[in-house]
């Protein structure tokens, strides 16, 4: 069951318009929620980047936040997934256009949020390897989670027919950027080291809060312009996005990060951010 | 009227799957083509491209080319626009798919085909402006019609909000690209220059054929590295595309192009294409 503008329905009987621009141009965007037996942690900071989105896109939103959140938890209940664990989509498209480019001045936009059941996998630790496709920082959509993840799919392709589970993909000066569908973290000395937003990168919201975690716990924190060399000196790496977590990286392009297995820092942020999770609304 | 997945349908009831990862993801293709009185010139050449953009991808043809071509004639009849001028909008994405990135193991491509009247607009003058968007000459979308079509979208938005009709984008190392919906090419000293598809450009099918009669009329017509600055040289400067042809731009960021009017080789590249077009089949 999906809800699609209002209703809850069976997806066999939901219709997507033809002409709706989400289909026909990517012109739209989502979040991915966890849900964890009925809860969904961060639902607001997840809002709150849809409505920015949906400002840059000029995606008008069209019902209160109330009721999108509302729409998430009546998904959950509808396919009996309030003791589960489940990933909540969310998609906000401009909904249908004339033909062409420019959108139409009074847009209808399409809301649908679906929910599937989901393991955990944050705690499998992830081979990576570092992607032939770029992350345009020239583009104001690496900072909005839109509709266009067709190079992301190509990324995670590529990962996999190298034998890896992710892919890292750098941005066109060179640099770190993140991975096809999660934040990329660098350890060293200690520290956190993450690829600032200008470098090309969507403001993760597991990111952000582990950036709180490690602020409250004393670990410096840093945005940084990283090389790929960066990987080299790291002693370990990880992954956040808001399905996983926190999930470790154990190699990049086949070769060992740090010892090869999740490291110290790594597990210490995952049960800090399970806490961090399991308190929040 | 519109044609989907081997049915004609009334657009009020066709109906996308919600699932369709066209509309979740951008994951596929699309091909806008220019009908003139229920002919269709250079079909063969955006089956051609539309085939070759679904390798890159990894998704099968749902249809021969034959019954895709015919589809493409059975929405002109549908909508009579069988002695109009149209736009055929064919649509091709990798269909529904579970939760995530990775395509399902076994496709089942959504093919959607529309067609609207249009007007002539050739020969109407374009002012011009360049976007603070770059193409991506780091992805291999840059040389695919993908449904990843938002960077455009905001670019051609940006223009508008400058007074302008059109957006030039450059790439991701300064150096101009192609323009929101259209190839852009230059006029310096009798020849014509335009972006290389190295450059990330779309391999246009218009921009293809005015190479080949620019090659028949003896006029040199060359791929090359354009700074922005190339600009300010040319003496002429025109956006191809299928369905306006080829469409002089007289102004750029406000500053005349050669002397501000449709140029003399414009002018007679726009004679060659339309007897070319009226040629072929």
């Amino acid at each position: 069951m999906l809800y699609l503008d209002g209703r809850i329905l069976d997806p066999g009987r939901a219709r997507i318009d033809p002409r709706d621009r989400g289909f026909l141009l990517g012109d739209g965007l989502f979040e991915t929620m966890r849900a964890d037996r009925g809860r969904v942690p961060f639902l607001d900071r997840h809002l709150d980047r849809l409505e920015a989105g949906a400002a840059v896109l000029g995606i008008p939103l069209p019902r209160s936040r109330d009721a999108i959140a509302e729409a998430c938890f009546e998904v959950l209940h509808a396919n009996q997934l309030g003791d589960r664990l489940a990933a909540v989509r969310l998609t906000l498209s401009r909904g249908p256009g004339p033909r062409g480019l420019a959108p139409p001045a009074d847009p209808v936009p399409t809301l649908l949020v679906a929910a599937t059941v989901i393991t955990d996998v944050a705690s499998c630790p992830a081979r990576a390897v570092i992607s032939s496709i770029r992350r345009n920082e020239h583009s104001p959509l690496c900072r909005v989670k839109s509709l266009n993840y067709l190079d992301n799919v190509l990324a995670l392709r590529e990962a996999r027919d190298r034998g890896a589970d992710e892919a890292i993909l750098r941005n066109t000066a060179g640099r770190l950027a993140c991975a096809s569908a999660a934040n990329l973290v660098l350890v060293r000395d200690g520290a956190l080291l993450t690829p600032g937003l200008e470098e090309g990168v969507l403001p993760g919201i597991t990111r952000a809060v582990l950036v709180e975690i490690a602020r409250d716990l004393g670990i410096p924190a840093e945005q940084a312009r990283l090389p790929t060399s960066a990987v080299k000196g790291a002693d370990e790496a990880l992954l956040t996005n808001s399905l996983l977590g926190i999930r470790p990286i154990v190699q990049i392009d086949g070769e060992r990060v740090g010892k090869g297995g999740p490291g110290p820092l790594t597990r210490r942020l995952q049960r800090a951010y399970a806490e961090r999770a399991h308190q929040a609304d």
